[in-house]
């Protein structure tokens, strides 16, 4: 397909680009009016991201509204264990909440077994096929999904955590047990990848949210190892790999076969060239609370990181999911100022 | 003083030691069966930190009942804003909650000035005496303060925070403001720390609890800056910064002037022993969750650990405060493991 704009799909592939592209996380959601708007018409978080029609405005809000170079589904990466058999509801304040979770053979035995991704996850694709034709080649589309860890984390714990202790909790006192769930969450989380892109999406994204908790072997055995096996199974295509706040493991985490690492801001995007050359492209990393600044705090810290970059493997992001009480006028700025920007 | 037990002291001066000496962050607290007795006599969490008499039980009860190398005295580091000022709460299940918090210079103004911290926290030196009578020499005890961008995080923000966005946000738009206040915290945070010492403390510790959430630049600016004053008043002293989640910051970190370096369970003991060479003792880093393992998990995982260490420079801990819900049983093998090693 021909897009109007590929820098995004170009920079992942490590192609010359004239500019950097700039997208950020979050940037479907509540910082622009238009999605409140939208979200005030339905009964929850989940309506949203349960109906295509809705889902679909929502992603392409960010491309009419602020420029950015790529699109990302609206969507959550609990709707993983949902189709696993394990739903979930997203308490207003509270966030997500779990009625069941999985701490014994026993809970993990009642996971439906052998799913049918598709059908249990078809709004989603259906959502995606909406988005893209919505997108008549503007930008590309990703698709996304929760690292394993990740979402092993949310359905041990239950609810979100600061800790997250009951999780980790399992790693030594059963962690056969927490392997075969990890397996089982990596066997459909291949599966949902490969469907997001059948359905149309150009590029991938796995959030590895929780990958900071863990300690560097840990994290390696029980984070990593799932990882990879989801990058092995989607080769040669567009994938950026985000583990916030594992500073610790950036030298593991180099050597994935994806094509592009996402950086928290308290990453190096200077170190992490250095340990992965020209072979990735690296994606983030500006502090999020920028944007909280004035237009010329934003413009000098975001020519401060583009001026940072020794190679052309980059794409400009935050560190973190853009804050929901940010001005999008300020959105604005951080976009316009990348974009502006001669390499 | 004669001390029947010094051998945290001698860890932290890099003098010759039989064995390693152990303690747990929080030990004096929610884990003990006879803590939550004296707790339930009282009408909450300050009344205990207020009441010298209690405090000074608390505090005292590890060092009878799990035989660890060091007391720390029962306290919260949030007496020091209330100090300053500004008053906080501490609410069942929510955690500290401040009424008024300090976003603008007109609410910096509003703090009080030139405090007398003695008459103020005369309760925590009150505990201290008591509980340096009570000891007895038996161990050491440890005084303690939060690290001023901590402080300073609860001061703006006015409760616990995953992100702590508003307290991020002003060093963007208003750094004058934020250095101001991280300098009054800092000038108090002296007084204090050298009033506990009087009051017969006889180690420190700074807890940055909250140093992993800034960028290695910022935490270099609003952070480390201001520790190193508290580091560089207070000379010659027994005294470990524990910069909580700040992996990035090892290199600032470890030039400090402090004897004494807390690590986290994501910190490397090797590199950092790298970075320091004999100049340091380091205290840590056992992952919390251990704790929950079976016994013979607890033993192998603290061995391994101990058998990392390439100095005798090392005062062996958790890597962050000992989760409530643990079982002192578990705490007793973890702390007989370190103190039957032989180094």
């Amino acid at each position: 397909m021909e897009f109007k704009n590929d820098l995004f799909l170009r920079a992942h592939k490590g192609e010359a680009i004239e500019r950097y592209p700039v997208w950020l996380m979050r940037q479907a959601g509540r910082i622009l009016p238009e999605y409140r708007a939208v979200r005030a018409k339905l009964s929850g978080f989940k309506e949203l991201v349960e109906t295509p029609e809705f889902a679909s405005e929502v992603t392409i809000q960010p491309v009419d509204l602020l420029g950015v170079d790529a699109a990302i589904i609206f969507s959550d990466i609990l709707v993983v264990p949902e189709a696993m058999g394990l739903p979930y509801e997203m308490l207003e304040q509270r966030g997500p909440w779990f009625e069941n979770t999985i701490r014994s053979q026993e809970q993990l035995n009642l996971l439906d077994k052998n799913i049918d991704v598709e059908d249990r996850l078809s709004y989603v694709f259906e959502a995606l096929k909406l988005t893209k034709k919505g997108l008549e080649g503007r930008v590309p589309l990703i698709g996304f999904a929760g690292a394993p860890w990740t979402i092993f984390c949310y359905m041990v714990e239950g609810k979100g955590s600061k800790t997250f202790s009951e999780s980790r909790k399992l790693l030594y006192t059963n962690p056969v047990l927490a392997h075969e769930l990890l397996s089982r969450i990596t066997d459909v989380t291949i599966q949902y990848l490969k469907a997001q892109l059948t359905a149309g999406a150009d590029a991938l994204q796995l959030f590895d949210s929780w990958a900071g908790i863990l300690g560097r072997e840990q994290y390696a055995a029980f984070g990593l190892t799932y990882i990879a096996k989801i990058v092995d199974a989607i080769p040669n295509i567009p994938m950026t790999v985000f583990s916030k706040g594992a500073v610790a493991s950036i030298p593991e985490i180099s050597k994935l076969n994806c094509t592009t690492l996402g950086l928290d801001w308290n990453m190096s995007v200077a170190e992490t060239r250095e340990l992965v050359g020209e072979t990735k492209t690296l994606q983030g990393n500006l502090d999020p609370c920028v944007l909280y600044g004035s237009e010329s705090v934003i413009e000098n810290e975001t020519i401060k990181l583009l001026k940072s970059f020794k190679s052309q493997r980059h794409i400009v992001n935050l560190g973190h999911g853009v804050y929901p009480d940010i001005d999008p006028e300020k959105v604005k700025v951080f976009i316009k100022t990348v974009q502006n920007y001669e390499i």
